[in-house]
C-alpha cells in the first residue's frame, strides 16, 4: 500500500459526528478500495459504529483518542489537547503514517493546529483555503476563502500558481485559466495589491493561462477555471453564491406545489428536475482544501451529511495520490525564476 | 407641479439609447401621470422619438445637448464636455429646475459630475451605491457597491445611515434592521475597521435595528433589510448574486426543454413558472442609487430595455417624493449626537 492511499481522520469533528462521519467513510471506502483510513476519536462511540459498516471495517486503523476540539472552542485552547483525535490525525500526518487528514470540526483549530504541526510549504508565504464550484461551463476552483484577510500581491500570485495545479487535478485541466477577481475587468480597476499582483502574473510562467481581472458575475458563468482573490472576498463571494443557490433552489419548489397544475407539471418534468437538482447539490461541492501545507488537509461543511462526506475524502485522496505539494515546489521555483528574469530584463542597471 | 415631480433625463447614455430610454419614460410617465421629465439629448435623434410616444410627449420637456459621453470615455475628459446630455442634466438639478437626474450612460462619468456639479451632503464623507436585491423575505438593500474602494468605519456608518433611510422609502420598512457583511457572525470576527464600525452602530440611535455582522448566504436569505459593506466587497457580492441567479435561470430553462415529458411538465406548471422570472427578473431591480449628495441621482444599467429603465424611474421619484436628503441630515444630527454622548459617557476625563 502506497502512504498516498493513507488518510487520517478525525471522527469527532462535525453537527452529527462521528454517525455522519463513519457512515461517510464506508461510502468512501466502497469507492476508494485501496484507501486506508486511520480513524481518530472516542472509542466508546466510534468503535461500534466501525464495528457495523459494511466495508469500512475492513479498511481502516481505528486509534482511541481521548480529548474532542468542540464547535466553538478557541483555537488557542485547542491547540492545548495533545490528545485531541483532530490533533492525533493531524500527527499521523506529520510522523509520515497518512498523507493527508480531514476534519469536518472546528475550522480555526484545522487551520492552528495544521499549520503548527505541518508547516507552511517551502516558498509558501500562507497557506490558502480553495473549494469547487458549479457554474455554466462546469466547475471551478476559488481561492482564499477566509484564511486571508490581510494579503499582499505575492500572496494572491501563490495562491493562483496553487490554485492552478489544484484545478488541474481536481478539475482535470490540463491548462486551467486563472483570473483575478476584481471591480472590473479594465486594466486600472482595483487597488495597487491587485493590480501588482496582475503584473506579476502577466510575467509569471502561467502567464498564457492568466485571463487578467474578472468580475463577480464571471464566478458562476464560468469565464475561469480559476478564480483567484483573498479570503475576506472570496468567503463573501462564496457564501453569498451558495445563499443565492438555496433561495432560488426554495422558489423552485414553492412552484410545485404551487397548485394542482403545476403538481401534475412535477410529475412530467420530475426526471430532469432531479438532475437539476444533483448539479446544484451542495454535498457536491462538499471538501475545502487547506493549500500550501506540508500534507493534504481537507475541512468538510460541519452540517453535511454522509454522502457530503464521503465528496470531501474523493477530494482529499484526489489530492495525496497526484503529488499536489511537490507540484506545487516546482511551480513556485519556477515562478522565481521567471519573475528575477522580468526583473532583471527591466532594471536599467543590468 | 411640485418640484419633486420634475426629474431630469439623460437620453444619450446607454446601449440601447435613446430609444429605450423614451419607451421607457413613456411607460414611466403611464405610470406616473403627475412626474415631469426633463429630457437633454441630440435632437435630431430624440425629439422624433419623442414626438411618437403615447404619453411622454405631454408630460415633457426637450432640450438639445450637444454632446455625448460615450460609455468608455474616462471621467476626467467627460468632466470637460459642458454641453453633454448627461452634464445638463445634473446641472439642472443643481439649479433647482428638477429633483434627481437619470441616466444609463457612463457610471464613472455619472459619479463625477454629480460630486463636482451637486457636492456630497453635508455631513457625508463619501457617497455611495445603493441597489434593491431579491431575497427569500422580500426585497433587500445593499449598499456601497463600488464607489469606495478605501473606506474607514465612520463611512461604514454613514452607509448604514443612508442604507436605513433607502431602506424606509423604496422597502417601506418602517424600522428596517441591518446588518455589516463579514466573514463570520462572531463579534471578533473581520478587521478593525469592521468592529470598530460595528461598535460605532451599536451606540447609535439605530442600535435597535443594528443586527451585527452578517455572512455571505444572509444576503440572499434576507436576514436583514439592509445590507452594509465596503464598495469592493459589495460590488463582487452583488454581481456574484447575480450571476448565481443567472446561472440557475439557464439551468431551469434546460430542465423544460430535456424531453417530451418535461415539455409537458412545463405547459402544465407555466403559471408558476412565470411568478418565479417575474421574481427573478434583473429589470425589477434596475436602478441604482448614488446617496449622499445634493440631489437624487439614479443609475440604470447600461444594457437595460424600457421596462427596465421604466423600473429605475420608479426608483428615482420614489426618492424625490420622499425627501430623502432632509432625512438623512437629521439622521446624521440624531447619530452624531449620540456617539459624542457615547464617547463622553465612557471618557475617565470628564
Amino acid at each position: 500500500m502506497s502512504r498516498s492511499d493513507i488518510l487520517a481522520v478525525d471522527a469527532m469533528g462535525g453537527d452529527h459526528a462521528p454517525e455522519s462521519i463513519i457512515s461517510g467513510l464506508d461510502i468512501a471506502a466502497l469507492r476508494h478500495p485501496q484507501a486506508k483510513f486511520l480513524i481518530f476519536g472516542d472509542e466508546a462511540r466510534v468503535a461500534p459504529l466501525i464495528a457495523a459498516t459494511r466495508r469500512l471495517k475492513n479498511n481502516c486503523e481505528f486509534r482511541h483518542a481521548g480529548e474532542t476540539i468542540s464547535g466553538d472552542m478557541k483555537p488557542t485552547v485547542a491547540l492545548r489537547l495533545r490528545d485531541s483525535s483532530l490533533r492525533r490525525a493531524i500527527d499521523s500526518v506529520l510522523s509520515g503514517e497518512a498523507a493527508g487528514v480531514i476534519s469536518a470540526g472546528n475550522t480555526g483549530a484545522l487551520l492552528a493546529l495544521s499549520k503548527i504541526v505541518l508547516k507552511t510549504l517551502k516558498g509558501i508565504d500562507r497557506p490558502a483555503m480553495a473549494a469547487i464550484a458549479p457554474s455554466a461551463r462546469g466547475d471551478v476552483v476559488m481561492l482564499d476563502l477566509g484564511l486571508n484577510v490581510v494579503y499582499d500581491a505575492r500572496n494572491l500570485v501563490e495562491f493562483a500558481l496553487m490554485g492552478e495545479q489544484f484545478a488541474r487535478i481536481v478539475l482535470g485541466q490540463p491548462a486551467p485559466t486563472i483570473g483575478l477577481l476584481n471591480i472590473g475587468s479594465e486594466e486600472g480597476k482595483g487597488d495597487e495589491t491587485l493590480r501588482n499582483a496582475a503584473a506579476m502574473l502577466r510575467d509569471s510562467p502561467i502567464a498564457k493561462q492568466f485571463q487578467g481581472f474578472i468580475e463577480g458575475h464571471d464566478i458562476a458563468a464560468g469565464t475561469v477555471h480559476v478564480v483567484v482573490t483573498d479570503g475576506f472576498t472570496g468567503n463573501v463571494a462564496l457564501k453569498t453564491g451558495e445563499g443565492a443557490l438555496k433561495f432560488v433552489g426554495g422558489l423552485i419548489r414553492e412552484v410545485f406545489v404551487a397548485g394542482p397544475f403545476a403538481k401534475i407539471g412535477y410529475l412530467f418534468a420530475r426526471g430532469s428536475l432531479r438532475r437539476l437538482k444533483k448539479t446544484l447539490d451542495p454535498r457536491r461541492y462538499n471538501g475545502a482544501v487547506l493549500l500550501g501545507l506540508n500534507g493534504v488537509v481537507v475541512k468538510s461543511h460541519g452540517g453535511t451529511d454522509a454522502m457530503g462526506f464521503a465528496h470531501a475524502v474523493d477530494v482529499a485522496l484526489d489530492m495525496t495520490g497526484n503529488d499536489f505539494n511537490s507540484r506545487i515546489a516546482e511551480g513556485l521555483a519556477a515562478m522565481d525564476r521567471a519573475l528575477l528574469s522580468a526583473e532583471t530584463a527591466t532594471d536599467p542597471n543590468v
